[in-house]
C-alpha cells in the first residue's frame, strides 16, 4: 500500500477525495452521485450512530420508521417546503419493467404508470405529519418524541463523497409539542446534544447559532445549527435543529385538545445529522499521512505489529502479545494484532497510519529481550519505548490524551481563524488571504446577505448564540447592527 | 384501551391485522403498500437487529452500505435474476418537479428525464457485484464477508403489515469466496445462525431445508431456508441463505488470481431476513388477549403497576418499588414503573397484556402491608403472590421460564402439525382439515409440484436437511422417491 497521497497544501480537495478512497472509507458507485460506504468507513458511522442513538434515548426519544416514498401531493402541502425540495428529487413514475417486444432488453412497462408520482424522501416532515394527524388527539398524546435512522435522496448535481451525495444516511427527529415554548426547548436540547457529540466524540469544535432567514430550512420558523471549520478555512454545517412553529401542523391539520378541551394546532421540531459528519471528521483532523481518528470513534484503537523472521519468532512474540490483547479487550479497548505474513511491517505501519489508528505498538526481538514495546501515537507521529508492565496504563492514558489533543488542536486552529472585521475591504482581504470565519456587523437584510454572497461566495454561517450585544454598523450598508454574525465560505 | 380484539378462531387474518395495529407495532401509511413501524414495534425490531448483528460480527462479517438505486442495465445482467425482480419494482424516471404553467400545482419536469431508469433496489446482488469487481483481484482479497442493513422495495399488489409490504427493512449478506466448498459452508453457517436466532431469541421453532428449483431465489444455485409454522396451520419462510455459484461473478466479470496465479471466477452467497420476522413473532406466540413476546425481545420485560388512592399511597408504594426497579435494571432487566394517574390499573393491565409484556407486578395497600407483590406471567396468564424479598429471584426465573415455555408450546404445536401422508387423497384431506406441514414423497419434478400447487395451493416448503433416506413413491406420479419433502400452504 503506497500512500502517494496528495498533500493538503497542494490541493486540499484532491487530498480529501484520495484520502476517503485510500483509507477504505467510501468510494463512488456506478450510480451517479451515490456512494458505497466501505466496511472501515461504515464501522466509524456505526460508532457515531450508537453514541447519538444513546443520547437521543436518554432524552426520551424513541425510534420508528416511516415510508421511503412520499406522494407528490404531500410534498405540496407546505408551501415553502415544496419550493425547497421539488427541484432536486428522485421521482418514481412506474412500478414494473417488461421485455421489449423487439427483444432489445427490458423497458419500462407503460401500463404500469402510477396515478400519482412518488418522491423518494428528501426529508420526511410531510409523510410523518400526515401520520401524526392520526396519533395526536389530546394533550395526553404529547410530547411525541420520535427519531428515524434512514436513507434520503436529494438530486445534487455536483457531488463529493460524504459531503454531498445524492443518497445519504442520516437520522431525522420529528417531535410534536403542546406549546411553542416546549418545542423551542426541544430544538435547543437537540442542538446541545449535537454540539456535545461533535466536541466530545468527534473532537470537532463547533459554534452554535441560528440561521438567517435565507439559510433556514424550507418550512422552519427558526433553524439552529452547529458550524465547524475545516483545515482549508471553509466552514461546514455539521447539524441542524429546526423549530417548525405550527407550519406542518397547519398544512396537515394536526390538532390536539388542550387541558381545557380547546382544539389547538401542534408545535413541531425536526432535526438531523448525516453521513456528512464523516466528511467533517476526516477534514478536521487528518494530515498528509492519512486519517487521524479520535479514539472514541476509531474502529481499531490499538494495532499491534510484530516484527519477526520466521514462525518461531512470531510464536514467541505472540506469547507476550496474546495476554496483552486479552487484557486490553477486557477494558473495552478495541485491538488488532496483525499477524499477516503476506505484508511487511513497513507496509502495515503505512496502512494503519493511513487509516488513522490512534495507537500503534510494535514489538521485535530486541523489545522481547528488553520487555518493552515501541508505542507510536498517530496524532503527533511521536514514538516512545514503554515497558511491557506499564503499557496498559500508557495506552489508557494515550487514548484520552489523543482525544483531548486533537480537539485542542482543532479548537486552536478554529479560534485563530475567527477574524473580526469592520469594513467590507477588510472582509474581502481576510476572506481571500486567511479564510475561516469572519465576524462582522450586518444590517439584518437578505439584500445585503445576497450581495456579499454574490460578490465573495461567503455566506452567513450563523448568528452565534453566545454573541455579545455590541453596537455597530453593517459593513455594507452602514446601517445599525446590534451584534456580529459569522461569515465564511462553506461546504 | 378496550381490546375488542377479534378472536383467532373467528378470523385469524383479521385477528393478526388488528393485533399489529392495536399493540402499536405498525400501521398502514398513506403510501400504498408501505407501512409505518411504530416505536413499540421498532423497539422489538431493534432488539432483533442487535442480536443478529452480533452473531454476524462474531462470525467475521462486516457491515457496509450500497446505493438504493440500481441502473436498469445492471438488473438485466443476470438472466434469471431480472426475470424474478423486474415485474414488481419501483422505477425512477425523473429527477425534478416543477410548477405547472397553468398553476395547477407541481408536476414532473419532462426536461429532467434520466437517460437510464433507476430501479429502487429489490435486493442488491447486482449493484454489489458490480462493486466487488473493483475490490477483488487476488485470493488475498477473499473471503469478502459483508452485510448491509437496508430498506428494499418490491411492488407487491396485495400487502399485509410486516408479512408482505412494498417497502420493508432487512439485512442482506453478500459474500465472495475462492472455492465452491467455502461458499456452500458460508451459506450453511448463516442458515445455522438464522435457525439459532429464531429458536433461541424469537422462541420460534424452525425446520431447516433447501428449496426446490421452482422456489429458489432468482439467480441462486441452491436456496437454504428456515420454515416456521403459524397457529393457523400455514407455513412462513423466515429466512433464506443462497449459494449463488459463480452466476453473479460471471454476470459481472468478477475474477481473482488464485495462489497459482490463475484467473478464476469468484464463488458467492447471499442471505437475508426481514421485518417479516416480526409477523412470524406475532403469529407464533400471541393469543386472543394480545401479543405474547419472548423475554429476550420484549422492549419492556417487567411492568410494575401500583394500585392506590391518592398521592400519599402512591408515594408509599414508590418507596418500596423504586429500589426494586434499580436492582432489576442493574441486572440488565428492562422495567417500567407505570405511575400514570391518567389511567386506572385495569386499563393498564389490559394494555400490557395487549402489548405482550412478559411479567406484570401489581402492588397495592395489602401487598405493602404483607411485603408481597402480585406477579402475573403473560404466557400462561397465571398469577401468584411473591414475597418482596424473593421477587427478584422469581423474576429472573420467570424470564427464563417464559422464554422456554413459549418455545416448547410452539414446538409441540408444530410437531403435532407435521403429518406423514402416502396418497394424494390423504394429502388433500389433511390439508383441508388439519393444515400444517405435510410430509410426502415427491418425484422431484416441477410438473408435479405445479400440479399440487394449482389444485391445492400447497407448495413444497423445503426438503428438510435432516430428512431420512426412505424409499417411497410420489403421491401424484407414483414414481420412485428417496426422501419425503414438506408441503404446506404458506404466507
Ligand atoms: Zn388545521
Ligand atoms: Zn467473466
Amino acid at each position: 500500500m503506497g500512500k502517494n497521497l496528495t498533500k493538503r497544501s497542494e490541493d486540499y480537495s484532491k487530498w480529501y477525495n484520495e484520502l476517503v478512497v485510500k483509507a477504505d472509507m467510501a468510494e463512488n458507485s456506478g450510480v451517479r452521485g451515490c456512494m458505497v460506504i466501505k466496511p472501515y468507513g461504515f464501522a466509524i458511522w456505526e460508532k457515531m450512530q450508537a453514541q447519538l442513538d444513546k443520547m437521543f434515548k436518554e432524552t426520551g426519544h424513541e425510534n420508528a420508521y416511516f415510508p421511503l416514498f412520499i406522494p407528490k401531493s404531500y410534498l405540496s402541502k407546505e408551501a415553502s417546503h415544496v419550493e425547497g425540495f421539488a427541484k432536486e428529487c428522485a421521482v418514481v413514475t412506474h412500478y414494473r419493467l417488461k421485455n421489449a417486444e423487439d427483444g432489445s432488453g427490458i423497458i419500462v412497462d407503460e401500463d404500469a404508470k402510477l396515478e400519482e408520482e412518488l418522491i423518494v424522501r428528501p426529508t420526511s416532515e410531510t409523510i410523518i405529519w400526515d401520520t401524526y394527524r392520526k396519533w395526536i388527539q389530546s394533550y395526553r398524546d404529547l410530547p411525541l418524541l420520535i427519531n428515524q435512522w434512514a436513507n434520503v435522496v436529494r438530486w445534487e448535481m455536483r457531488t463529493r463523497l460524504f459531503l454531498r451525495t445524492a443518497e445519504f444516511l442520516w437520522q431525522e427527529g420529528h417531535t410534536a409539542h403542546a406549546t411553542k415554548q416546549e418545542a423551542i426547548e426541544e430544538a435547543e436540547t437537540i442542538l446541545n446534544i449535537y454540539a456535545t457529540f461533535a466536541e466530545e466524540h468527534m473532537a470537532v469544535p463547533v459554534i452554535q447559532g441560528t440561521k438567517t432567514e435565507s439559510e433556514r430550512f424550507a418550512g422552519a420558523v427558526e433553524t439552529y445549527c452547529i458550524e465547524a471549520l475545516m483545515q482549508d478555512g471553509k466552514a461546514l454545517q455539521a447539524g441542524t435543529s429546526h423549530f417548525l412553529g405550527q407550519n406542518f401542523a397547519k398544512a396537515f391539520d394536526v390538532k390536539f385538545a388542550n387541558k381545557e378541551g380547546v382544539q389547538e394546532h401542534v408545535w413541531a421540531t425536526s432535526w438531523g445529522v448525516s453521513t456528512r459528519l464523516m466528511g467533517a471528521l476526516v477534514m478536521t483532523h487528518s494530515d498528509d499521512n492519512g486519517l487521524v481518528l479520535p479514539p472514541t470513534l476509531a474502529p481499531i484503537q490499538v494495532v499491534i505489529v510484530p516484527i519477526y523472521k520466521g514462525i518461531e519468532q512470531l510464536d514467541e512474540i505472540a506469547e507476550t502479545v496474546d495476554p496483552l490483547v486479552k487484557e486490553l479487550r477486557a477494558k473495552g479497548i478495541s485491538v488488532k494484532f496483525d499477524k499477516r505474513d503476506t505484508h511487511k511491517p513497513g507496509f502495515k505501519f503505512n496502512e494503519y497510519e493511513l487509516k488513522g489508528v490512534p495507537i500503534r505498538l510494535a514489538i521485535g526481538q530486541r523489545d522481547l529481550q528488553n520487555g518493552t514495546y515501541e508505542v507510536a501515537r498517530r496524532d503527533t507521529l511521536s514514538k516512545e519505548t514503554v515497558a511491557a508492565s506499564e503499557v496498559v496504563d500508557r495506552i489508557e492514558f494515550l487514548l484520552q490524551d489523543i482525544q483531548k489533543n486533537i480537539f485542542e488542536k482543532a479548537r486552536t486552529y478554529r479560534d485563530e481563524h475567527i477574524t473580526r472585521v469592520d469594513s467590507y475591504e477588510e472582509f474581502k482581504k481576510v476572506l481571500k488571504n486567511k479564510g475561516g470565519f469572519i465576524s462582522a456587523h450586518w444590517d439584518g437584510t437578505t439584500e445585503t446577505e445576497d450581495r456579499i454572497k454574490e460578490e465573495t461566495k461567503a455566506t452567513i454561517r450563523c448568528i452565534p448564540i453566545d454573541a455579545e450585544e455590541e453596537e455597530g454598523e453593517c459593513i455594507i450598508s452602514g446601517k445599525p447592527s446590534s451584534r456580529r454574525v459569522l461569515f465564511a465560505k462553506a461546504y
